[in-house]
């Protein structure tokens, strides 16, 4: 979904979504040099399987529940719940109720020879 | 306030505080070399005076109402609502309600001489 990224100091709304989770999808919130922030829309069974990321990340969970593993480890992460994601370490994300999730996402110096700054 | 740092996949409560936002204080919730995460609470009338962060943060309100000085432009920041606040730009935060808000600070890598990662 193409919508505008947020300037510097302009507030991005953020709240539940609700019955409008159904139509929603995933979308960049703003991104700069050094930060990511993106919403992330998962229906009940959708999942975000296992990758890993560069930068560390942390997940909120605005609405829903899902249920996180990192390396054998799970987790479930309910509304109003924060979690640390680890650089480089793989994880999987699979929504257990209708959900959206404030992603973000640290983006360390591009490494030489590396393509994109996130993978 | 001395509270214990969340491991990586740990999920951390940042729900409102409500009636107990009177009595509590701001304080770290994760720091990681790279991150930082922190409840910052500020009742009515109180205030973080101007300062600049080497790192860009990220200011969710989870409660009240704040506003938001930075370079001269003010916004307020209301419940569900997050703002970029870029790097070493100086800015300002005055509550206008009893508020608490989750800050993302990133740690950019240290500068040679520099004595604190955050300031």
């Amino acid at each position: 979904m193409a919508l505008p990224h947020a300037a510097p100091g302009q507030p991005v709304d953020i709240r539940p979504l609700g019955d409008a989770l159904r139509q929603a999808a995933s979308h960049a919130i703003l991104k700069t040099h050094s930060l990511e922030l993106m919403r992330i829309v998962l229906r009940e069974g959708q999942e975000l399987p296992p990758h890993a990321v560069r930068g560390e990340c942390t997940l909120l969970c605005i609405e829903g529940a899902v249920r996180i593993e990192q390396g054998g480890s799970f987790c479930e992460l309910l509304p109003c719940q924060v979690v640390l994601l680890p650089a480089r370490g793989e994880h999987a994300v699979t929504a257990t109720k209708d959900s959206s999730l404030l992603l973000t996402v640290q983006l360390p110096p591009r490494e030489p020879g590396s393509a994109s700054s996130t993978q």
